[in-house]
């Protein structure tokens, strides 16, 4: 799970780590003895991020030399964000999801909006309520139509947890990506955890989409999985019917991601990220076509993950249908595996968190 | 119109510098003389920013008993960023313009979403992609209906403006932030053009909201006024009606700044910020009431402003009813003026920008 053929990144106490089985590295100590490039000598990988593909490779060659030895229990750090988040967006690229949100909230209109199979649907999310794994969640105060459909304010009534993946840039750029420079430009990924306070969104959306409804916190997991790791996952994505645009059309890579959504330890679902519609690359050309900035640190997610079936569905939302969110003191965990190389698996941590109640 | 009453901070030359009448006070080298706070010797305002209303207020008493000799012109300053820009969020606080909105975009639905007088609707944008006055737009290119209302790629051809005004946040927060605590946390304005992809806009922005549309460039003004300039401008905001809700209560402080839309250099509007339905603290109010963590840099715009009639109206969206756009070529300039102490008048520098043609 955690072994030579994952080494995903994190932080904590101030300097850099690379996991390996139950214990992590100390990269700072590393880099001070030569062993890894001084930029993993800094406190968040911004740096190395930066630094670009061919010191990811080469540094991924030189971590599958080192004696993995006097490592730090993971048990024992406090991990911090393995990054500093640039800009966040959310995309909406899971179509069973779309489909079912439509079903749920827009009973009337079309399953899915003309929109939806020609450019992957997303907005911008806020980058500084971007929490670590583990950090607690308190339960967020809001507007929402009470049962006489006034508007109130209070406590959420109706929270959420999103399924989701979430991609790492690593190269910035001044203007577009074209799908085929996926890989130069992402280093890697992490677990998402979108959480939503479904009532506070329902009223806010129309016109300009969700607000406060998400961004009083998104939980990212502590470790960072290189693309690299994930060599084996790589599967055909979905077949797009209609054709894409030319500037959306790509080789069809995606990953066999397999999450797993649980609730106080329960198993809820386990959404398939196999199935996902658009493909990271897609995401990440369409964000920049239009001439927008990639930065180093910017984190984009897929989207809730969902299948067809409900052991598929990744929020309470659809597995529910709206009926019953989570309570103050709930525990949410999403966990994912992946195939990989010699019939290992890879793990991608996971991204915890505890609701408290609302101040 | 840049006299002791207003002295605005801005960048260039990688230092800061406050303005004055048409030179430009070099800050560190007042700092390395021990006149100014040495947080004023960054090359950016974050670290002054986050110093708080007491450095905010001392730091002004200080400069206006300085000898300003020795001024750099700002024609010979380049400048850049003033601050670092953490979130973005846009408003669409005028009622006027959500009205406008409503009839070109949306003629079947009722002239206001159900929400708006109960919320500031907003959304967040791509601080990525904030650019400095001066900073050429180029056309974005993307995604959207062509005459048979078939998805086509290609520039952009409704590019509009929207004349807004933006509110920078010096101090953070973990929490909610009262609307009497506005002026705590907020330091300064800035002019701000929220370029405009119409037609990529509309096609994208059903379910959640408005993404590629908007992400190409954002133009702030190069000056940052400080709220401390604009004492009598303030005036009464709107009366609202129905009553908001007690966490949206406010003093009703509105800023009577007369913001002018220059196209070419022929006025095309002048919109009236003082006729704004939302205040920039209740803004600030319903930003965080979710725990949404506010962050020093942080920068939130009030949403174009629009009056009644149309030479104040704000968007090339209304000057025109949907009809006529940006060419190449064009300049569009937003610059303002506000009431200062004792029948003086203090200028809010200008936001500015070029259309380059699609790449």
């Amino acid at each position: 799970m955690f072994g030579l053929e994952n080494l995903p990144f994190g932080a904590a106490e101030g300097r850099l780590w690379v996991r390996y089985g139950d214990g992590a590295l100390d990269l700072r100590a590393a880099a001070a003895r030569g062993e890894v490039d001084e930029r993993l000598a800094e406190p968040t990988l911004n740096a190395f991020l930066a630094g670009g593909r061919p010191l990811w490779t080469s540094t991924r060659a030189k971590l599958r030399t080192l004696r993995f030895e006097d490592l730090t229990p993971v048990d024992e750090l406090t991990m911090t964000l393995p990054f500093e988040v640039a800009d966040y967006v959310d995309f909406y690229s899971s179509e069973q999801h779309a489909l079912n949100a439509s079903k749920i909230f827009r009973p009337d209109a079309p399953d899915l909006s003309p929109n939806w199979k020609h450019l992957p649907i997303g907005y911008h999310g806020r980058a500084g309520t971007i929490v670590v794994s583990g950090t607690d969640i308190v339960r967020p105060n809001g507007q929402w139509l009470d049962a006489d459909r006034q508007p109130a304010f209070g406590p959420s009534r109706r929270l959420d947890v999103e399924c989701e993946v979430g991609f790492v840039v690593g190269v910035p750029s001044d203007g577009p990506i074209a799908t085929s420079a996926f890989r130069e430009h992402v280093f890697g990924v992490v677990l998402l955890n979108d959480w939503s306070a479904r009532d506070i969104q329902g009223w806010e959306t129309v016109p300009l989409g969700p607000f406060l409804g998400k961004s009083f916190a998104t939980s990212t997991s502590s470790w960072v999985v290189p693309l690299d790791a994930l060599e084996a996952a790589r599967i055909t994505a979905p077949t797009q019917e209609p054709p894409v645009l030319p500037y959306l059309r790509d080789d069809r890579t995606g990953y066999d991601l397999r999450l797993e959504l649980r609730r106080n330890g329960d198993v809820l679902s386990r959404p398939p990220f196999k199935k996902m519609y658009w493909t990271a690359a897609q995401q990440l050309a369409h964000m920049t076509v239009n001439g927008a900035k990639a930065r180093t640190g910017d984190l984009y997610a897929s989207g809730t993950v969902s299948g067809e079936t409900r052991e598929e569905f990744g929020s309470l939302l659809e597995l529910n249908w709206n009926g019953a969110y989570l309570d103050d003191g709930d525990t949410v965990t999403i966990s994912a595996t992946a195939p990989g190389p010699d019939g290992s698996v890879i793990a991608l941590g996971e991204v915890a968190g505890t609701v408290r109640p609302a101040r």
